[in-house]
């Protein structure tokens, strides 16, 4: 086997982070006392093909600019208590650049944000606890590059319960199934396209444990990011086709409600 | 082959249409005198298994009240002009209740709705022309029970230009491909489920050609009316599962987030 | 809601069973005297819907005969230990009459047959085993035909451990994830369409227990059964098309491989 | 944007083609005198990520050692008149490899292949005409990797009718569909995996036409070829996990029928 050199951009990758539980909640801020987005960060810069910044909720716009997103390829999200305060036009913002090619990656208690159940198109819940119990997470799909570098199983030894029926629609493919010590089930790493865009969904995370701080749990984000970079072009769609550029060649017939650049004539 | 008698309940079906152009455009009049879901009407009362009403926009709350919306097995769904004053409150009501188990079923147009793009999460476009050119559609897989019934293929012979690429989901069954006479093709009749709810949307329906007096296209939509029927329970969930009710015997540890009930204690 | 009458015509199920360790090993015996299928079939037999016959191993033709198919709406196939044993003529057969519209429920070791493989494509297996362990079945997909009448899980008290990863197609519907009490995961029951035949497999059912008279697990097979029956018509393909039979008219150009009915002029 | 180096091992192709008509047809050898496999090769050969050797229906075991198969990154496959003279035991190898991570890209003819139908399960049946028609190739995915540097479609001047219902599993994937001058259509584009292994079909590529010296056709393969590339590991399954040896610490309870290796103690 040989090795050749090729050129490749960096995935610029921006962490999005809710980022309350950090600042209010000592027992968090001890796990991450510069937050889950600066946990993810340290992480990935150690990959020289990823750019990474972050984005809070409490930043203008929640840090999530035109350009920024215009200048990210893969974005993270973590949310839980403030859901409801990311700004329609935000989600609205994120929802249109998911489907122009951007990469989203949804953590944990992120499958109840407006951004993730306005890609889903249901409404994303599950059963849930939490105990602090046993969690082994199972490579379902090992030959998936999400599942890179990874052994059989793992066990995140402190978890909360995120248990079936888990109310997404059927994932194009599924990478991890959960087992829980209390004795449930869940699809905890899951794939799917929107346009031009993917969307991974990976259910560890609970605030309280340092899951972030796992080497595992690090690399299935890392490999996640790599899997949701864009890899084509966006539709160029809607457009109207005038009858003149039909690919054959053809006559229009009948009535039309639509003058000739598209627009409807009356309504 | 013997036959034997079971009960079966009625499928409920609710018509919903826009119901602009018929009163507006005289062509379409002409076409619809009574209107579009009228035509769909007095063709699925043929079916003895299926009861119908219809809904227009411009009855109070689009005359999809709560109530309405419990008594409807499946929904139909053509708009076009008039998207945007559909209310976001009815199109969340609608959404809520395909993913407790209505079907819906959304032709033509309606591709472009509210409620279609809030289902699917993707822009749902494509390319277009409105030029009354020849529509072929291809039965692409026969076993399919929204294709019983149906030959090989049908023509429309004139029908307004629906084109690839249509930025919808991957289908989990594509059931019609279309081809046109300016030489575009088309995913003309796609299959989904959005929790408990079925979802298919079916492309012919211009409503400057008559193709709803088509027998072709009414026998689809009656078939996917029977294929969209509710099929079996919703999930029960959020639903936080206290420990003492964990399936399998655990002690909580470490530090909670959340009360007993699953309510956060502080966020 | 009304009801009304409407002819049904009765599924026919043939039930296959290897039917060998039912009269090797007295344990199993004991649990099955009359075989895995004759269980099966007198719970089916209660239905009025179906009418059930069975067929196994050592009959001519393994019971499974051209004719016998031919009457067959929907198979049960049960082996373990002479998988090898099966001939692959009539495996051949079975495959052939799947993709012709009969559809099959591929029951616990039955992941092994040839038939399942060849109807998969994929190698179909996991990690197993026997250790008379606790495995819960999880209703992924409560608004699935298979899952009705069940409640959100239930408990199999002695099970053989099947485990992921399980090397099948991703599955277009998954319906049940199995937890077990060594730490085990499995999707343990999914669902594929092969041509004009659907394609369920259910991995509880292991010999030495006494999981066929579970109420539940029958439940899922009669379920099963009525979504696995035919549900449209077969593809009439391979055919030669001829130019003069093209849906547009258009004219020969250029050399031809083939004669006008199709067949090559040389190798 | 900035660049950065990473070492890249190449992606070692092998072209199997039958190599029949090019040899026997004269106009047929007249577009690919060395054979079609050549006629790719040396397109292929231009990418310094891909390293390209060939194989033959006549060299001994097809050409296809298992030492080869065991070098092979991505398998190409071309066959039509001799489909039946290729060795069980081949396809075997073959079949396994793909599942051992192999990707394979079957072109054209292929569709009625061995392997091709062993891997999908199904008949890949199709209907078909020679008559040298105009196709014209729709992205329906632009964001995928295989329509990469694609326009929005693009013309076989002459190509080979082949049109739906196509009998193959709902693929994971649709890429292209393509439109026929004649008033058919086909999904000319699709995608599966099958265990560790990928698998897209592509069917342009009828031997009496220079299809394979078009640019387009052959930036689909090369861009095919990079797709189906293998991604990541081989599940370590079939195998028996004994009970000291579970994730969780259990006992064994009652009877068992497999050794503690996992063999059968009697059939």
């Amino acid at each position: 086997m040989r090795f050749i050199g090729v050129p490749v951009s960096a995935i610029r990758v921006t962490i999005w982070n809710e980022f309350v539980h950090e600042r209010s909640t000592p027992a968090v801020a001890k796990i991450y006392p510069q937050g889950i987005h600066e946990a993810i960060r340290a992480f990935l810069s150690t990959d020289s093909e990823i750019s990474v910044t972050t984005a809070t909720l409490d930043e203008p716009e929640h840090g999530l600019t035109v350009e920024r997103l215009a200048n990210t390829d893969v974005l993270l999200w973590w949310g839980h208590a403030k859901h409801d305060e990311v700004s329609d036009e935000v989600v609205a913002r994120v929802h249109a650049r998911v489907n122009t090619g951007m990469g989203i990656v949804v953590l944990h208690s992120g499958h109840y944000s407006k951004i993730f159940k306005r890609l889903m198109g249901t409404t994303c819940a599950f059963r849930w606890r939490e105990a602090g119990e046993r969690e082994r997470v199972w490579i379902v799909n090992p030959a998936h590059e999400i599942a890179a570098g990874l052994a059989e199983s793992f066990v995140i030894p402190q978890s909360e319960m995120y248990g079936e029926p888990f109310t997404i629609p059927e994932p194009d493919e599924v990478v991890f199934i959960s087992w829980f010590e209390g004795g449930d089930v869940l699809r905890s790493g899951c794939c799917w396209t929107r346009g031009a865009g993917r969307v991974f969904y990976f259910s560890p995370g609970h605030e309280l444990y340092p899951i972030y701080h796992q080497p595992e749990v690090l690399r299935v984000i890392r490999n996640a990011v790599h899997w949701a970079r864009p890899r084509g072009a966006t539709a160029n769609v809607p457009r109207n086709v005038p009858i003149a550029e039909a690919a054959e060649t053809i006559a229009g017939q009948g009535l039309q409600l639509h003058d000739s650049t598209g627009n409807l004539l009356s309504k």
